[in-house]
């Protein structure tokens, strides 16, 4: 067995050498995934810290110091995953370290300015998680145990980072999310105020979708593309659709195409396929095999 | 950047100060989120030593130990969790401390006593597991790998709680299970005798669904509410199914309202969206763009 | 309360005594379910270092040492863990514990002798995921954060010792992937090169589903069998479907039975629900309640 | 075995509940030492954050976030451990627990207050220890790595709270250094600025023992008592030595007893065992088994 | 460096390998100090577990399960270590696994048997600290805070284990009470009741000394050998000091020699250096170069 | 309490500042004592893995890569420690990061070749220590429980690092076996061939210190300076004795001054203080007040 175990740990240690030699898409990063999930925790105990932080008592100055603690330590830790991660970025792979470093810190500096405009986005989500769930007690049970609300939280951090076009961060946060949640939102979508998802695992939010105010979203709900047939020749186009304002799509339900757009106000059944536009104000909903779209009677 | 992170430390840490000052339902709360995951974690190494507390010799002294431990420990800590929670408690939020702590020993003790139940109703379970999945090779299998077994678990135990009128932390628990399974069960859900859900992933149970003995389901199954448009005054009517003795639903069929019964011994095939009455003994499947309800011949 | 402690306590040990000493299918089992993800653990870190190990110098001699270090571990903790297992192989269940550790070291040294194998397969996983998701910025992207690529890594590993007929251990090792990316693949599925799996949450890929070279699966979709209604008797028996070369099957779509055979180079639509063969190049979507089946023009 | 260990555990668990039973003297204390051990920790790092809690950049607001949340924190932990230990004072052993609680913390509050006091007093026992020690190559190493350095610091922060008459506490803290140092200083001991222990395993200095400014000791030094025959009637008196300023005592040198006096600027030799005073300005030694006292030309 | 860490790494490896084969008598054991030690963590705990265990609540069923739980615990591990010791047992090292694991059961049993014992033992040395130390408030404040009453609760339980002639295990419990608290006690020593050791640092106890009841020591007493010239010829032989009762030996003082006897009541002042017997109520003091034998008048 | 806290908190960080700023010999450094004790574990843990790694087959391959795990560790902590350490070399405290790390790397390279010898080395002192001590039953005790092996092992461990002049990590290293032994060897140290202390506690060797070939010490030795009344003004200058081959020194016997030198062979008593020179093959001891120095007939 022992000769086994050298021969297997040589093969593929040379393999993994060789991956990494020749070609610069292959094992040459260096970046943290623990620490960057650590970023993370430290975010969300800044953003509600009597929730994520098990902070008792929220009006004291050790509550300050713990936050201030948090977020000096994100600001150095993101600091370093950023520049590393600007190796992947076209306009920086091949600059020195300084002039990443450099460029790292002016990121991390406007994100740090954006978190307390995020906690008003959160505030406001978290306020429609209420009106919208007759099943929600209190505020508070929202930011504990709603599964969307913490999707959403990362989409808000990570999609800040994603607009500074920073490589890979956002996606790793945003797949840490979406294993703790089964919600799959990408960092690149955008997603208007007073946004809230119940139950979420299945729902799926693609790259280059657009989503307006006080839009709601059930269970398994995709919002895709048609045919990635294209492959990597489709990078950059939108590929996925525009959902306007005070839309409510109900569980299951897929609307596919980056030239799908659902107009404000209208409500979409469970288990609809859509793949063109509605007009505003539709309800839209299977009948003998075909979707049956009528304006809505509220 | 040292001034960035004072500042923004400053904003959200008086913003934090603020909402909790100003409402009663923003960040006044002490919950202790990792305290009742641990809680969770010493139940089901109670209910299924060999299993989750990696005992060895399960005819031992030394386990019985074990066992004591952990339920002190569950005893002390869910005592201490609950009396945080009643603050929350219609009844039980303008009293002083030692009227809460005198009711969750209370309930607390009624939880401890109802312990060797939950064993029993798990172990119809697991039979019911082994009953129903060709690819069950042992009582053990089950126990060990199967989430929806590990969402009925937490069920059960977070169902007492919930009927006990326990604030919020029912929900904690299974919120917990429903990110390590992407089973979501609400506490409030009333589930019958050898109940079994397989691969499990998607589905959704309701607060007011009723289950009856011996229902199986598939992954993505939604027993769900129709609308939610009436928001927070829905609160408390029942909106979700009633679902019959021996019925099995297939996977990602939705059964939607709160008037709409199954009847015992139905079986719904895949991706069916239902949202009135079927009688008993009926099997129901898409055909030609609507629902095919036929008399099952088994 | 301490009396209640105490009684219930008593009650549950006696009652897991006793299921103890009156079957051999409850709690006789002494697997380690930590062990077995550490063991996971130590292998994708083995088969990724810079994605999952966090080594920072690929190139180097260090690395060689953690390596091997690693997979020292994995033999010696895997061996004890299948030796364990055995106890309920119908083969080695009346061996003595020599024959059970000799048979254990037998399948531990072929499950090593395979990892350079799974490396290269893993490679054109990667590869796949690459060429198939304009969303994608790199092979790097793909390793650190497509649960579907983490899926099928544990599915692959897992599937060797499924057929060496290891009980138990590959379920632990696809449930622990199934919890944390929503994917639920059997250890026993046959899955050619180059497959790909996008979101991945929902997907359900059963015991004796056999699936071709190139192939692209989107969340939500189901490999499933067409009735359970058999239980236990249906075991060993094919009961999910064939998936030819080339086949994509976008989101939600469930294909059923084990007669059913999807042919080379089909495109399956979101939301069908298949229960019969396919010929090759098909185009099937739905359409006005019925399943559309056209060749597809590329 | 398995009797063995339960008649073992019945036995031992009755004696210790018949001595928490029969007597205030036996086991009714709760004390946590570890949080004990924690508060010197942290108290430690706040008084020197860049050797005792890895603080890279001194001149950062992260630091004073960081000195600022383990400042909150040992006022918490001190709180409630001081409450605790007032069960033992004479005063408030029959008090409630709320008088309790305000007198503890109107101790940590004076505590506290003294800090900075104690960090200039440390700052003269560090020059101290780089004039006295030609081995001393920089302030950084005293504080790094001089077990004397240590002891003296502990003692400074016990010595407050000794004064402020806390029971066990202080005793709990200075045995901690001297695990870590072999040097026992007890609380009690009133000690000069400029304190200098060299090597330092061995030293003792007794309860009672007043010690000068700018006093060095060697290893193996003992300020001790005459004779212990009194036991506990002897509490309370002086029974060690007095030593005046800039006085130097070498190693193993022993001096005892409550009466005993050392004069300003004395230099005493190794292994001398003096139990009567001497005169300022004197150097003694062994010589012809007697004790050598002249006038020390300098 | 890769090539340095490669070479350095071989030659080492190679040299250990070589003395493994080469010797019984070098790196063929296979002890585990960490487990030792947690073995005598776990007794400390059961013997005083208001102090050792931070049990908060002595008089209740969690307490004793807590208790059952470590003694388990110990047990367990205890075996496995006793049986790895046995290697080097004279009787034992060509016996089998099996008969050396027969004969750790029964050693373990012994020591189990002896545990209450051994705290009505350490209760009297509690009593004997209280009497004999003016500095003491209260029996907790020696449990809590005397080094020399861990050494002797470690050396009685290792003195157990020695008697038993168990190999290694002694020696390394007794040497990590020797790093903790200074004291260094040979498991082979006899000690009588109500044992005493005030400060402790230095106090040496060899392996052949015998000591009577109420025997009180200070820092720095050597009990030792005269001369160590014979080597491994007086192996077995007594080589340290017979010590009577009621005796008391102040800091520093030296009693050497297999043949020295210091009767009963004799009173040794600090720094003496004997080297044959002393009558019984002998006081013993230098004076003038010499040893001044006088009776003690009381 | 609350701005206590915050007042306490800014006074001691505004001192620390200002400690920073206004001095090269305050708080500027930014050593990692845990770094470095961890950079020791890993030694000790290649040395003698079956002692401080608990590996459990040393004669495997699995070892060698834990080995070499562990070295590459060593070379990568030590390498940042000693640069960082080298701000207080005076020839690098001027130059850039990049020539400290090439003086770091060139150090650490010399040191991991000296790491064979040094296992020679320590298995001579083992040996010694077998031969020397009748209580000794085979290496492996040495290995595992001597305090005196485990301070020798470090000392040459730290004396290599000593000549190549690395500023501080020497003593960080020494001090950390000071506090676990109680014995105090300076690195500065120069110790023969198959050295051994035994019991070790007070032991100290001061900086200067010249030790022959197999020479023995006990508990309690001081080979120290006279006179410390110079201070800084004697750093560099020979102040500690010179002992030669074959000397014995028992028990707290003290030899002091950096112009006495033992000759070989020499006995010298317990308790004896030597401050001059003695020629060889005498034995030392006390008699009527004066040091006896007769010829020693073995």
């Amino acid at each position: 067995m022992e000769e086994k175990i050298q021969g297997v740990t040589n093969d593929i240690f040379a393999d993994v050498v060789e991956s990494h030699s020749a070609s610069k898409l292959f094992e040459h990063l260096q970046l943290d995934r623990d620490a960057i999930i650590g970023i993370l925790d430290n975010l969300v105990a800044i953003l509600f810290p009597a929730h994520f932080a098990n902070e008792k008592t929220p009006g004291t100055y050790s509550l300050k110091y713990e936050m201030g603690t948090r977020l000096s330590n994100v600001v150095n830790c993101l600091t370093d995953q950023v520049m590393v991660s600007l190796q992947q970025h076209p306009d920086y792979c091949n600059k020195n370290d300084e002039m990443r470093r450099d460029h790292a810190e002016a990121i991390v500096g406007i994100f740090v300015d954006s978190l307390p405009e995020i906690r008003q986005l959160l505030k406001k989500d978290i306020q429609a998680g209420y009106d919208g769930d007759p099943a929600a007690t209190s505020f508070d049970e929202i930011i504990f145990s709603y599964p969307g609300f913490y999707a959403i939280m990362v989409n808000r951090i990570a999609h800040v980072l994603y607009k500074l076009e920073v490589p890979m961060i956002p996606r790793i946060m945003t797949e840490h999310a979406h294993s703790r949640t089964g919600v799959d939102i990408h960092p690149g979508a955008q997603i208007g105020e007073y946004f809230f998802i119940d139950h979420g695992t299945g729902v799926v939010i693609g790259e280059t979708t657009i989503i307006g105010d006080r839009v709601k979203l059930y269970q398994g709900v995709t919002l895709g593309g048609l045919s990635t047939r294209g492959g990597q020749s489709l990078r950059g186009r939108r590929r996925h659709p525009t959902i306007g304002n005070d839309v409510t799509i109900y569980s299951n339900a897929s609307i596919l195409g980056g030239e799908t757009i659902i107009g404000d106000g209208c409500i979409i059944s469970g288990n609809c396929f859509i793949t063109s536009s509605v007009a505003p104000g539709m309800r839209v909903s299977n009948g003998k095999g075909e979707l049956q779209i009528i304006p809505d009677k509220k």
